[in-house]
């Protein structure tokens, strides 16, 4: 099996002021085609660094990605570094140079006099297109090896990823091919995921099932190798069968899908509306709803009742049951999720009420406590919950679960 | 002075599932020290491939942090690659696996015969106490260099690097001290502020002042080097007292201060109320305010009227103004603020309406047009934006611009 290696590049990657989502990016994509990442590195805007790191990068890899240290100032030595390692000279490259005046040009600017040196790459090595910015990458071989050097802005670097590295790693003899497909899960913990997995979560076993979890969202990721695409495909989407059927409705979608996406998906397909009631998430799960285009054909209407004159004037909750029960109380929840559906005119309504923290519990009603209320055309649903974390985990796992009680129902 | 180095070591790191954020996590707080991470490295669970990048390491730096492979399974190797590039054997420590026995039963839970590997360390190094798991770390000397090995659970990382390395860090001799301060802006352009900053953006410069940028707002970093701390303290006072001279309302706040608690804070101190009417925002304003603790006691009403019928029966926006300007218009955003703080009795009001993309944009209106309006006891305030990005950029750029205008205004 062909590997890879990644090095990035900058000072402001060291410094902690920027975290590096390249190189998990990068190990993403490559890994999806059957090149898995071995090693990354990150150094600093310094040619002796980066070629040590090249050493090191290509005695482990096939296939070394750097991005970064491509721009115009004195700082960025990747090019240099490139032709170091390579033992040859930086050769300026005419065509080059005129697509970046065309780039300035184009957006009705001069091009300073430093960005000239982007013209410039290591003799013997290929240019790559940038389309959304002034450096262009670099391709350069070692005997077998393939070098590539990218931007280090994530857009610039993504896009000249998919148009110029992969096409090249494709041409790559690759024996064995990687699928992996993704089962997302809410609704219970990871230890009963994995007591529900029993031998399919045993090391070594193909295809390999391991699983991350976030904010009460558990990801299956199902890693079928086989010879070929095809049956590595198979191999997949036979398990992920099996795996749906031992997990039941704790799996609510597949990919990068959201819980929001998926009521939202629902609501759409049957031409239902829905309208958010909210107390401790604060406009959270309205949030979440529309992050997801084209919410407006579901959502209309959303309350943000935060203090108690609001529940009581917006939505008409009832002064004597919050002074009975309390704001936090399934009583309240409930009557904001009914209120909420007949004010907005709507099929589905949430609500939420509870002590996000870190202060503002007490004995009887402590930080973490929530109730959440969903009421549909049909029925309604309203539990209690308790959970821990800070308030931004509380006010997320809240948002989720109301979510996920709605996808239940409708 | 002195450098630092810091390797993670875990297959989840290289796959693209996990984002290492323990890198950024300790370059930051080392830097804070005074002792600036020069290379890092994300390696296998390997011990071949940890001991090639523990000489790297070594060889650069002074401080060389480790994290992640000290858990039970077979697959975490740091103590085995820690012990071959010390040269030395694993010792099995009896008041170690104490420890972890009794970490275990004060949970309640019997310790799995697995966990005794984590009572091995190697010879002549010694163990550093976990609060918050099982696994030790572990502190080891070649020459002069410092070696730590640290859990790679942030949370139990994080804890360990300030009760156990902290302490060994602050005996080392550090001949010059870093004093960071950030200066947080909102409100124009990185190339503008670039320009305002004139010679104190130059390259070299102690302090040195560098900034980064996302969503709008710009982060100054202001890096002063000296001999001590009470000097290089007093150079960046001196430095952000200039530079907020030059920046004026441009500048928001300190640290890590968000515009949200910024806001809040100035109401709070007031004693003034505010309340919330989004529609392409979509509850985003609110999530951010109700994000900062105690925003209770100045956010009462929010309305997600994402819906022209929830504009008119929630709101009481005359439904002839939408007809005759549009929902996404100058006049309903008037509308909308003024009603909100009307019906809410509150001191303060901000409206949003715009179209987030990526569809319902049309010529005259296209995706990124943006109205905000901010009310106060005293006056009103509308501003038409155009904002360019995705749904996401463009909803979190609208929702940071009205709060800063609101900020600029109370």
């Amino acid at each position: 099996m062909k590997k890879a290696s990644v090095i990035s590049i900058g000072n402001e990657l060291l410094s902690g002021r920027t975290v590096d989502t390249n190189c998990a990016h990068l190990s993403e994509r490559l890994l999806s085609i059957s090149i898995p990442v071995v090693s990354s590195y990150v150094v600093r805007d310094e040619v002796e660094a980066i070629v040590r790191s090249l050493d090191l990068a290509v005695g482990e890899a096939d296939v070394v990605l750097i991005t970064g240290g491509l721009g115009p100032t004195d700082d960025d030595v990747t090019r240099q570094a490139l032709a170091a390692f390579l033992k040859v000279e930086l050769q300026f490259q005419g065509e080059l140079l005129e697509k970046i005046m065309v780039f300035f040009a184009r957006r009705g600017r001069q091009m300073a006099i430093k960005n000239k040196v982007q013209a410039y790459i290591p003799a013997g090595s290929k240019a790559l297109a940038n389309n959304l910015g002034t450096a262009p990458g670099i391709m350069a071989k070692v005997g077998e090896k393939l070098l590539f050097a990218l931007p280090g802005v994530p857009s610039e670097m993504e896009r000249m990823f998919e148009e110029s590295v992969i096409p090249e790693l494709r041409k790559l003899d690759v024996e064995r091919v990687i699928v992996i497909r993704k089962l997302r899960c809410f609704g219970t913990g990871e230890s009963n995921i994995a007591e529900l997995l029993g031998d399919f979560g045993r090391r070594g076993r193909n295809p390999l099932i391991n699983f991350t979890a976030g904010h009460g969202v558990i990801t299956l990721h199902i890693v079928a190798t086989a010879a070929n695409e095809a049956q590595a495909r198979r191999m997949a989407e036979k398990d992920e069968k099996q795996l749906r059927g031992m997990l039941g409705e704790f799996v609510y979608g597949t990919g990068e899908q959201t819980l929001a996406e998926v009521v939202g998906d629902k609501l759409a397909r049957k031409g239902k509306t829905i309208a958010v009631a909210e107390s401790c998430t604060g406009g959270l799960v309205s949030k979440l709803l529309t992050d997801v285009p084209g919410a407006s054909r579901y959502l209309t209407h959303g309350w943000i009742t935060y203090s108690n004159g609001a529940k009581i004037s917006e939505l008409g909750v009832a002064s004597g049951l919050i002074e009975k029960h309390g704001a936090v109380s399934e009583e309240v929840a409930q009557a904001m999720a009914r209120r909420a559906r007949e004010k907005a005119g709507a099929d589905a309504a949430i609500a939420v009420t509870g002590i996000a923290g870190p202060t503002g519990g007490r004995e009887q009603k402590p930080v973490g406590l929530v109730y959440v209320s969903v009421e549909w055309d049909g029925g309604s649903d309203s539990k209690r919950f308790s959970f821990s974390g800070d308030r931004e985990a509380i006010r997320l796992r809240t948002a989720l679960t109301a979510l996920n009680m709605l996808r239940l129902k409708i």
